[in-house]
């Protein structure tokens, strides 16, 4: 039997590697064989990518160029990960997927969303069982990032991240397997909701 | 006034750096001021994606990826390159462009032409001058080849050749700012049709 995809969206400083962990633990709890990942990653190749649109400093990288660049990634990412693993029965979680690029290159960056479905269109097939966005103010944020050392898209304005949340929770509204989840709440009460989420699965 | 756009093409091979040459110092003796570039290459972002398209042999590279990742380079090297040069009045011979994608991702690889061109309308618009093709058959390529070391692109057979040919001859047939040079004649011959294609402009 195909395995599930589930993937974990919303901006960063949500908690979402904590609850990534959780998560895994919840499901290998309940005997699933779990693959963790992410993206860009996953891949030898994905990774290189991953570093040069993180930390790229001396050359400026068009919005374009990023959108393309995450969807070579994630076309790696799916071919040599996600797709084999499903198909083993394994239960993938997955640190962000296609709706951050239309979060982020679309509503971020303002590319042309129909653009992105075309390149959506020509990548193997593969729909989440289950998204999960991590959601929190701008604001809120921005505050959690001050504490860390951000990478080139964290160091964007609340104008931006803004930008990136209205895509979000408009995808939320829209769509039945994807859960907008309250990121400002204590720990205790967000693990308690991801773990409703999981065992409907 | 804007600069102009020259764009050598064709299979490797066929004597197009050699050409590349002379077709600068032809330029700069008729007082051009001539920049010489490369695809994927002329930015430091295109030349490390250059880098991961030519060697990568650890992890297969996809088809869909490797043209994403093309136009991630090229997204790059319009524009900070080859558009700032033309504005600025330089004549830019570049050692392919867009056609190479048409060429080796569509013939060669078999993707759909419809997605290169949904690519190519999100870069920044630029129509090339003058496209002149070297072209030789696959054959006498391989021959040549063999006197080398074949990059990861280069290493495909004379089938993903013959493909990639078809696309470029029979893009010539139908531009007229375009040019199909036998490649097979001698490079004096060949120097002196350039020339001719070179003054009409």
């Amino acid at each position: 039997m195909r395995g599930k995809l589930i993937c974990l969206e919303g901006m960063d400083f949500t908690g979402k590697s904590t609850h990534m962990r959780h998560i895994c633990h919840f499901l290998r709890q309940r005997g699933r064989r779990v693959i963790r990942t992410r993206e860009p990653g996953g891949t030898r190749v994905a990774t290189k990518l991953r570093r040069l649109l993180k930390t790229e400093a001396a050359e400026e990288i068009l919005p374009q160029t990023e959108l393309w660049l995450f969807f070579a990634a994630r076309c790696q990412h799916i071919h040599h990960v996600i797709g084999p693993h499903l198909a083993r029965g394994d239960w993938v979680v997955t640190d962000r997927f296609i709706l951050s690029s239309y979060a982020y290159q679309g509503g971020g960056r303002g590319l042309n969303s129909k653009h992105i479905d075309a390149l959506v269109a020509e990548l193997p097939p593969l729909r989440p069982d289950l998204t999960l966005i991590f959601d929190i103010p701008p604001a809120v944020a921005r505050l959690r990032a001050s504490q860390g050392k951000p990478d080139r898209i964290e160091k964007e304005g609340d104008r931006f991240f803004r930008r990136v949340r209205t895509v979000y929770r408009s995808y939320a509204r829209q769509h039945a397997d994807c859960a907008l989840i309250d990121a400002t709440r204590p720990e205790t009460q967000v693990r308690a909701e991801i773990a409703q989420h999981l065992a409907a699965l």
